[in-house]
């Protein structure tokens, strides 16, 4: 059992710009917000963890939305360990936050899940866009929620997923409001990234893909879009927890919205090209 | 002397398909208007021929404007031959239609120029976005000029080129209206052909780039932007004529804005990566 969540110093968060550092934190309950902006370095993985039942499901669902779900690892069952990712990742400590989801309601939002952990659980880590955000800044290109230390703003579309099994509903998107040259250099950066989410899958009018409020998202927390901005568009890993809350599986644990896994591998290391 | 213009029938506007017929066409004077969508394999250029004198000026011109002014040959002086660019290449007719310019006006727009040719020309040939429709087209992206049978439009945005010599102006942008998905697409594919104009320099509010009215373009004719669409603007090869109205040179002679020089150089060689 880790000890209650307390805050971090700003000390601390400095020296959580190291992956191990920032993972450890979390283990020991110090880190328990979201990761954006921390160990800017390192890869970031949203977190799925299902009974082995489920997992074959959710592997082809995986599968066929590769920009919302691009897969960085997927574990042994029973295995809290992910070797390819990190030394010693321990998958019921290691999340600053979790949510606990039965029949596709969230029940719960613990630090760690040590006394729910289970001998068929499967652990799905999939690429974030915190990654790009670093290729992002090493351009010159402001993120306006990492500036404000706010989580970033993520929203369900009318973009229907690919389904399989139970798991189907709406794909999830990630914004970041950029002017339109950064826009253009944003496409071109994130394309290089496939593994963590690629492209944007839209920009512009985001009633066109079904958001009718981008002061209100569904997840993180909202930013200003300037007159002379663009609202950009990515595909976001918190799209399994949309079709989780349409799949209504007995038991499922995800990471909390932003409160991210933090890898061992180093973003610098992901372009394809 | 060629023959009077006369306009080319629907079957000798197939048979332009091929680029040395359609260059041919254009040599004997058959062929005298826009080339957009014509020898869709083959490279096209936006052509600025200028005395010897100016000639160093306009290439760092071009140096320091790669994005609108990518170079793909410069001519000896006096020579109207570019072996680089196809087989007996002829500037002295070979562009379906030019334009006379005379301290930065245009004073004519003949089929041919023989008779002012001079023994110190230099011709300069810059990539012409009519090469990057044909890949935009391959992956399915639908251009609604091409589609309608007109010119691309074009406009003088507030972009100002760096100056070299008496060269100096507004960069000239060619627009296409495309949904976010394609102009994601477009700026991927874009990006792998710099030698002609490669990705675009803005999307979204004309205005931010100052174009007041999209429905008067500058040059060329205008095509409708629906509302589920964003303008896409790229740099155009038609910018070193605004340049030419700036410098107000005693003469040189350019392309008529869209009745490019058809290369024997294929666009499908051109994609950097």
């Amino acid at each position: 059992m880790k000890p209650q969540a307390t805050s971090m110093t700003p000390a601390e968060l400095k020296a959580a710009a190291d992956g191990s550092v920032a993972r450890l934190a979390a283990r020991s309950g110090r880190l328990t917000q979201h990761t954006s902006g921390l160990a800017m370095g390192n890869v970031q993985g949203n977190v799925v963890i299902l009974p082995a039942d489920l997992a074959s499901d959710f592997l082809r669902f995986c599968q066929r939305n590769p920009k919302p779900c691009p897969l960085l690892a997927v574990s042994e069952p029973g295995d809290p360990t992910l070797p390819t990712l990190g030394h010693g990742i321990d998958m019921r400590t290691d999340l600053p936050r979790y949510r606990v989801w039965r029949h596709g309601e969230v029940v719960d939002e613990p630090t760690q899940i040590e006394s729910l952990w289970q001998d068929d659980f499967v652990t799905f880590v999939i690429g974030c866009s915190f990654s790009f955000e670093e290729a992002l800044m090493a351009d010159d290109i402001s993120l306006r929620h990492i500036e404000q230390g706010r989580n970033v703003a993520m929203y369900r579309t009318n973009i229907a997923t690919e389904p399989a099994g139970p798991f189907h509903g709406p794909m999830v998107v990630s914004m970041r409001p950029l002017r339109a040259q950064a826009a253009i250099r944003a496409v071109q950066i994130t394309s290089r990234l496939p593994a963590v989410h690629g492209a944007p899958v839209h920009l512009g009018d985001p009633s066109l893909i079904g958001i009718s409020d981008l002061s209100r998202p569904d997840y993180g927390d909202a930013v200003e879009v300037m007159a002379d901005e663009l609202p950009v568009f990515w595909a976001c890993g918190v799209t399994p927890q949309a079709a989780l809350a349409q799949a209504k599986p007995p038991l499922a644990i995800t990471h909390a919205p932003g409160a991210m896994l933090i890898t061992d591998l180093l973003n610098r290391k992901l372009a394809s090209f």
